[in-house]
């Protein structure tokens, strides 16, 4: 190294920011966008995913249309609309065209969407493919007019690039439409475009969707119930999934200007007794101002946290999709001769609220010497993709299903006429990548999605062991009766009772015995 | 929905822009800090990373020191220093305390780093679990002071806060000293800092390194050689690696005054006569300003790309390990019988060169009836986690090791006693996630891996068949030695000749067969 020009300088001129566009242009893959299949599936999911959260702040029944047009062999063109509330005019760019922008990031509340990256990514992808602007149009109240935008991602800067903003007619009351053209494939089956909206429209069973397929082939899925999933409610953070240095933050930014106000209002769960506690057991002045603690006292106040009871956060803030309409959801999508439900008590991990919901549907036309199908769901959003990285892959795989009357090897998933669906919804779903596609391997998630598979798995052992009880007595009665002539005829033989007279009270006490045998044959749910 | 206030612009007052450092604060899981034994693997592992990349800028043998205090059962500090060419004071707080910050993600040519994200990840974890500034020294000349700093990260701006900025005295040279305190877990074995640290010296034999590990036991790795390994050079990037959107920008951003001096300037392998082909191919006037062709054609420009034939891209842009210095690395740190590497000649992805390079270690202290242990490598890093989503594994699982002499289940690794290295050297090593665990399914890339496992398993069954034929021989030989004097008196009752001659006789002629047979039984490499 010569001395006189280090090198490092050089180097510097070299140094730059990197725009998070321009990360995730260079890193598609990560955000759902590997292969033209998967691109189109996960534009379409992230904009309907869109249209069902804004739906649910309005409490309105949703009404999505979904039209794929294929222009050519490799380029399509994806268009969602919705009856939501509708978007703000000023709102619409960033929403739209700025990658990590949006509502939901900050809100302790259950929602599809949770990152700020799902739409704009579709948007950034498809202007990387084609070239071309997506197209928004928003109307957000029958009195307003509809604003018109064509936008672009400045991946530069991560900021949007309007194209054209006007004002249109609009004859819809509220509501928002995009479209967004990109090159994409589309194919049937596993993974698709429709088994996602099938499967959307299990969980979802309030939803009415019309779906245009790129061969122009209208499908509906029409709601199976007018109620409304519970609105999820905004919960502050709970005081024992807080972190230091996030802890440390908040105490610089917090409204409050004593130690003790700042724990009761800026957390749920912390009253005046237990913020008194908390101040005590760390050892600082209950009225010290939050901005002058010092870093070693916030740590014995992180200390003191998790030395003291704090009931759990309140669980108003998931909105489960219910045993009942999840069985609905089934029984709509499903032929089977068995369905059951199973939704769990909420639960926490890190100081976030989460649930887990499953249901089963046995026999009819699943396919009976298979593996089972699992369908994965979080916060009602169908898990399409990786799914041997899922930690709810992982959970049925440890589950020992041989007791709940499935075969099963070591480390496989379970074989039978079973699909099996498991849900969870939780204020923050993490997940093993932003696209999305797998649960990643938290202890305390894991807990739960087995306590809710072994509960499901009594439910539907009971059944089987019914179910294959009563049909294997059915086969003994049948039996037994193509064989009362011969008995009767051995029996008067032995007795030199009249053979007639013996078989008709043997058909006789055959019959008695029926009626039990029968009602435990009709156990059909 | 009421008309007169609508929800819409309630909503509007919730969006908000997340900042990069937010996103992953939240979602620390994504960058490798999934728990306290990770977090710490990850942090010695980006700060380690680091240096080797900096000794390679100025063609230096790195000397590492790598230090890991532990302070209690949950809290260590990290200490890397290396002989690297130091960061110029200005650069020093964005570097580190920065995310998306840094000087590779723009280059095409290969490097550990790739991202702007590890070091800084590191910092962040740092600072979120023990509130602590990362520690910074660098001097970049013997001429030059050294410069000290303590960093935070402002979460909420993904901006440097400077806690403190000193000159300090540092004898030295030049490098970098980087200590970052963090909640993390010690323990030994598979993924672990000592794994990392062992395989890292494997496939960087010019790599002097010292490690004292939180029992404050001190260990040395040294260099096997001297020879640097090759600089990567930056290379422009391949126009058939190109995206309809990269363009449009790189149109834009162009120096270039006309189209076909863009083509020839800004891309590699473009001659002036390939550009003018392709102008032509394009239907556009090879003379017309870049920042004026309209979307319609570049469209047309990217078509005229992939149907002319141009060169693949230059390979000078990778710096292999090459097979000498691999069988140094594996004979180094692993004891066994037999050795052999293979590295393939350069291919190309999307645009970017890559290269395969495979090692086996057959026998010796290898485990005879394992499956086969993989060591995976990218750009010289060891990856230790997400063994099953990688597409090395892919490949190696869908190697028929059978015809190599391995025995192998369905859908499982070879059982053998052999240690399997795979690296993969790129410009741009595409990872399933940002934590860099595993490389994405890409099927050029696994074409290249498997052709590369064929190459070293023929090598494998060439020797296994000697081995095992040479040890079957002796045996046999052996065998006969033994019954010499029996068939000898048998022959001498049957032939009437004497015993003793006879037996002298069977004795020559198997000394006269032994030299060929133990020339084969001498293979050994």
């Amino acid at each position: 190294m010569k001395e006189e020009v280090p090198i490092a300088e050089k180097l510097a001129k070299e140094q730059r920011e990197i725009s998070v566009s321009q990360f995730f242009t260079k890193n598609k893959h990560l955000l759902g966008f590997d292969n033209p299949r998967k691109a189109l599936s996960t534009t379409v999911k992230e904009l309907v995913d869109n249209s069902l959260d804004a739906t649910e702040e309005i409490n309105i029944l949703p009404e999505i249309i979904v039209e794929i047009k294929q222009l050519n062999d490799t380029r399509f063109i994806v268009t969602v609309e919705d009856n939501g509330p509708g978007i703000v005019k000023e709102q619409i760019p960033k929403i739209f065209a700025k990658l990590l922008y949006g509502s939901k990031f900050f809100k302790m509340a259950q929602a599809r969407g949770q990152q700020g990256l799902g739409v704009s990514s579709s948007v950034l992808y498809g202007q990387l493919t084609t070239g071309k602007s997506a197209v928004i149009t928003s109307k957000i109240s029958r009195n307003k007019p509809a604003h018109y935008y064509e936008l672009q991602i400045d991946t530069k800067k991560n900021e949007p690039n309007v194209i054209k903003d006007m004002i249109i007619e609009w004859d819809k009351d509220h509501g928002t439409k995009v479209k967004i053209e990109l090159e994409g494939f589309y194919q049937k089956g596993k993974q698709s475009v429709d088994e996602y909206l099938k499967q959307t429209a299990i969980v979802n069973p309030h939803l009415n969707l019309i779906y245009i397929n790129p061969e122009k082939y209208k499908m509906e899925f029409p709601r199976v119930t007018k109620e409304l999933p519970k609105k999820s409610k905004e919960i502050k953070p709970h005081p024992y999934g807080v972190e230091l240095g996030v802890l440390m933050q908040m105490l610089q930014d917090t409204k409050a200007t004593t130690l003790q106000s700042f724990l009761q209002n800026d957390f749920c769960r912390v009253s005046a007794k237990v913020a008194k506690e908390i101040c005590k057991k760390a050892g600082i002045y209950e009225k010290s101002r939050p901005k002058r603690i010092a870093r070693e006292e916030v740590e014995n106040l992180l200390k003191a946290i998790k030395e003291t009871r704090i009931i759990a956060p309140p669980t108003d803030c998931l909105s489960p999709i219910g045993e009942e309409l999840t069985l609905k959801g089934l029984k709509k999508e499903i032929n089977a001769d068995f369905y059951t439900t199973v939704t769990r008590p909420p639960s926490v991990y890190r100081g976030f609220p989460f649930q887990i919901e499953t249901g089963i549907a046995f026999g009819g036309d699943i396919p009976k010497d298979e593996q089972i199908k699992l369908l994965r769901f979080a916060n009602k959003v169908p898990l399409q993709y990786q799914q041997s990285a899922c930690a709810i892959t992982k959970s049925v795989i440890n589950t020992a299903w041989r007791n709940y009357g499935l075969s099963q090897s070591r480390g496989a998933l379970p074989i039978g006429p079973v699909i099996l669906l498991v849900h969870i919804a939780s204020v923050w779903v993490p997940f093993t990548s932003e696209s999305k596609e797998a649960i990643a391997h938290y202890p305390e998630i894991i807990k739960e999605i087995k306590l809710a598979l072994q509960d499901i798995g009594r439910k539907l052992v009971v059944y089987i062991r019914k179910h294959i009880k009563s049909k294997e007595q059915k086969e003994k009665i049948d039996l037994f009766e193509k064989y009362i002539p011969e008995l009767a005829y051995s029996l008067s033989k032995l007795t030199n009772h009249e053979k007639d007279e013996i078989e008709s009270k043997l058909k006789k006490l055959l019959k008695k015995e029926l009626p039990t045998l029968e009602a435990e044959n009709g156990a059909k749910e």
